[in-house]
């Protein structure tokens, strides 16, 4: 029982799919493309029209011929994609070909529930509809800060989402605004995002490598998601850095998370502030009564040894990792985004020359590790691009 | 240039393959399964006779109708699976259903180069046609140990290789022996041999961990072998899991391989025997002159603690690696293959203890970690098998 519209076959999928790509395209050049004779063409782009997924949109530069019809997608379409943090939810709406139109933020308390954090998504939706851009819902895209089966649709044991474990969230929200929804992990959306609009446009086999308050990573194998067998492929967050290290949130010593990411940072970062270590971090604590894993950033900006070090240290952790993950996965591209990614280069030279050294050579001779370049926008867009395939999909599949 | 004999199309595929897995089925039945009308199955098996793929097998038992005949591979057809490794050649020839029927097995140098290894493999394949079992060669499939461009069938700088880096062995092979060939990483045909015929049958989401005088893994993603971008995925033995530890042959310090692994456990071994801490170790270096990985399983069967000892600290180490690869992939199986399988199940209950305990339990709930059933036969098995997918799909592709 999924919502419509969505198309009836795989010749209205394409037509779709190829309007969402290349914009704009003449009737006479779509038929060409997708071999379908000029019938056959009508009546797809009559039902498509019907649908209210695409229609006519003027007369085509003339190819020498008969002249031709531009086809369009219905630009009253919209989807939606919704990155939702631990503390933070935001909301972007795009038109049908995937063009941002408007986009919001709240801060939320994902520990709420689901119940009031998805009436939360939807006073967001209604204050996008009252501004006037968001005309006809075709999708919403979310991603949670968990595992995810992506199959049903449902969070699965979510560490850091009391009461969220099996609700089903993807049919309370198709039920809630009658349009096709696909929930996934926000690392998974991250990474479609990246590879539709970012960086790693094209790219067949990558890592998406999230350093925010946690730490997770995105797969892409053949140009697909890769989720595991239980949903929570890429959980490196917990993998063991040091067997005498820090105790983590999962009960377990020393994981990845433990001794980096935001959370552990801003945890080093006040120790080093209270016990005067670094004048920068200790001025920050008195002025602002915290000191958070930004602060380091800035310190380290300003040439403060402490949080150069404190930035290096991390790094070196994360690109341990990340070698072990280049030696076990070959990829052709590491991204790193996230909240963190703000350290920047200096983050970035740390992880790179450990991966460097540590891997195969032959695994790293043409292996680029670079930056988000779509940053925060990088979840929202994955989530819109991820439910645009599902709505340009047809229904049978 | 393909060498012949394959199918022309993806129904004569369809058809071989159907015969391939499930043996002997009626005219009748495959015009149904395959859904192709009566006289275009005709047709395709007409050609499939005439390229001396399948044949016609008698009369098919009775459906109620008219009597249908059974559709056989050719009886003649043979593939060849090759497992090269460093010090030894194991050839396995099997009938057109991948079933074994002759094997033999033989000490060579891989450091001799490609030119007189293959040789030797030619000599290997001559007995057996000799012995009357090698009647029509329709693919070989190849193993070796060290990274492989599958694309296009060449070793690329295969550390313990020398020689054969770029060296076209598929070419080479194909030309010698006019048949289809595929060349690939030997942990890849391993993992394919244990999911076509053993402990990993239908498992979609798979790692297979070599255990011999290196350590590899194999990895399989929705069915098919996942070989990285640069084809040197799952290269494992170059993790580190010791900063400290020794210097390992690839010149950085404490990988796994350095640490655990047939070459490592002699060394632990034969340093036991002389410091004379294992008196069941030094008991056989003074008998055989040296001590072997298979010596320390031999003394912990006997209840030698030091090398009950050098076990599970290699089971633990490896069992670390293991648990940071199920937190990233989330795999539905792992199974333990490769010489050093043979330290059974005291190794087997130290790498399950460390997955179950360090990985996230929503992966581990259902995860099997298991010793392979093929055991020495899953490469050459593998092989065969891949291969045969070759030989039996279409030569468009």
């Amino acid at each position: 029982m999924t919502p419509r519209p969505r198309p009836d076959n795989t010749a209205q999928s394409q037509i779709l799919l190829t309007l969402r790509d290349e914009g704009p395209v003449s009737r006479a050049e779509l038929g060409d493309r997708l071999e379908l004779p000029r019938a056959r063409l009508a009546a797809e782009l009559g039902r498509l029209a019907e649908l209210g997924l695409a229609r006519d949109g003027g007369p085509a530069a003339s190819r020498g011929g008969r002249r031709s019809t531009l086809v369009e997608l219905d630009p009253e379409l919209r989807f939606a994609g919704v990155d939702l943090g631990a503390t933070s939810v935001t909301v972007e709406v795009t038109d049908a070909s995937l063009e941002p139109v408007a986009s919001v933020e709240e801060p939320i308390d994902i520990r709420s529930g689901p119940e009031a954090v998805l009436d939360r998504i939807d006073d967001l939706l209604a204050k996008v509809r009252a501004d006037g851009h968001l005309t006809r819902l075709a999708g919403i895209g979310l991603g949670v800060p968990g595992p995810v089966s992506y199959r049903d649709g449902v969070p699965v044991s979510p560490p850091i989402m009391p009461g969220w474990d099996r609700y089903p969230v993807r049919e309370e929200l198709a039920g809630r605004h009658g349009c096709p929804v696909v929930v996934d992990n926000d690392v998974n959306i991250m990474v479609v995002g990246e590879r539709r609009g970012g960086v790693a446009r094209s790219i067949e086999d990558l890592l998406f490598v999230k350093v925010g308050t946690g730490i997770g990573c995105g797969i892409v194998v053949g140009g697909q998601v890769y989720r595991g067998v239980d949903g929570c492929a890429g959980d490196i967050g917990h993998i063991q850095v040091d067997p005498h290290g820090p105790v983590c949130a999962c009960g377990n010593a020393g994981c990845l998370e433990a001794v980096f990411g935001g959370a552990a940072l801003a945890r080093d970062a006040l120790a080093a502030a209270r016990n005067d270590t670094s004048p920068s971090l200790a001025e920050r604590l008195r002025t602002h009564g915290t000191v958070t894993a930004a602060d380091v950033g800035a310190g380290a900006v300003e040439g403060d040894p402490v949080c150069i070090g404190l930035i290096r240290d991390g790094g070196r952790r994360l690109g341990g990792v990340l070698a072990s993950l280049v030696s076990f996965f070959n990829p052709s591209m590491i991204v790193i985004g996230g909240g963190l990614a703000g350290l920047g280069h200096l983050l970035l030279a740390e992880v790179r020359s450990v991966i460097y050294r540590r891997s195969l050579p032959l695994a790293t001779r043409n292996l680029p590790v670079v930056l988000s370049e779509l940053g925060s926008r990088a979840g929202v867009a994955g989530a819109a691009a991820l439910v645009s395939e599902l709505a340009y999909g047809p229904v049978t599949r």
